[in-house]
């Protein structure tokens, strides 16, 4: 209210600073989500593509290892290729945000739906590593069979294909801070 | 910047209007937070008391189902217990912003705390979903037998114990959504 000609400047200042600090933000975000979009994506292709290798690799014709014997690895599989493509598409908001860093409808819609995503694929991570340790260490009280012993390569794969999922999960986590900096800065 | 006593009144008219709202969000958000508290604590002790009971019900003495045989029964009954203790510390954060409905900073730290108790709870909630599944319906490929068969109620509270940890699940969800309308009103 009392505005003078320095003041106004200085204002003026702050307000770029503050979007070059915004479009920073906007972008590491955008990094960020092709990174998580390459790791889900090695995950559910490294999960799914598991049931074609093993037979051939251990000999066992009859008793097959496949992904999609589990509901939980087709769970996996599932929900890894929908975060995958969600991220894929979320990058056009992302560019936008680098574009126009004063755009905070399309943020939030953006967090909201980072946020559910992020639960699915927490939640697909964790059902399909609670298979993964009952598959590598069994359950003497339950009666089950550590079938890794068997299954080696099958176990190596799908223990392997958890590490992208779970990377991805901290990346949203990472990208859902910065998402709520950047509005905060506003 | 050409403000008249007209134009001030209606604007201080909107302001407390907006207050009104964001008054209403924040006390839905305190009851929500109440049921999903009730909600993870009757889970936890749902899922961890079922290893004092089927002793005796089932008469197995020797093949004894508890909880703490699975690992991922204990995450789940840890995950639980932490988001109901969340719950109940976040309830003060609440309170605060029912008072002062302008609070900007503690509710983006409240997001973001509940963005990652979200996680962890949908992700131990799967976890123990895909045991409870196994349980039940065994799997062929893998020679596991389902337990059910011999442990009728231990599954029955295990499976129950679940519903308690979804719906707090969403209820998270519907709580992050508030906030964000709550600041997207500011």
């Amino acid at each position: 209210m009392k505005g003078g000609s320095i003041e106004l400047g200085e204002v003026s200042k702050n307000a770029s600073k503050r979007k070059g600090v915004k479009r920073g933000l906007s972008i590491m975000d955008f990094i960020l989500r092709i990174i998580g979009g390459v790791a889900t994506l090695s995950s559910a292709v490294a999960m799914a593509t598991t049931n074609e290798r093993l037979p051939f690799a251990t000999n066992f014709v009859q008793f097959r290892a496949e992904y999609d014997d589990l509901p939980s690895f087709v769970f996996f599989v599932m929900a890894n290729s929908l975060v995958c493509g969600y991220l894929a598409l979320s990058l056009i908001l992302s560019i936008l945000h680098i574009v126009r860093s004063t755009a905070v409808k399309s943020r939030i819609l953006l967090i909201i739906l980072d946020t559910v995503m992020m639960g699915l694929l927490a939640a697909a991570a964790s059902a399909a590593a609670s298979i993964v340790y009952i598959a590598h260490y069994g359950n003497t009280q339950a009666n089950w069979f550590p079938i890794c012993q068997q299954y080696n390569s099958f176990c190596e794969r799908i223990s392997g294909s958890l590490i992208g999922s779970y990377i991805a999960v901290a990346l949203f986590v990472i990208i859902i801070l910065l998402s709520h900096v950047a509005i905060s800065r506003n």
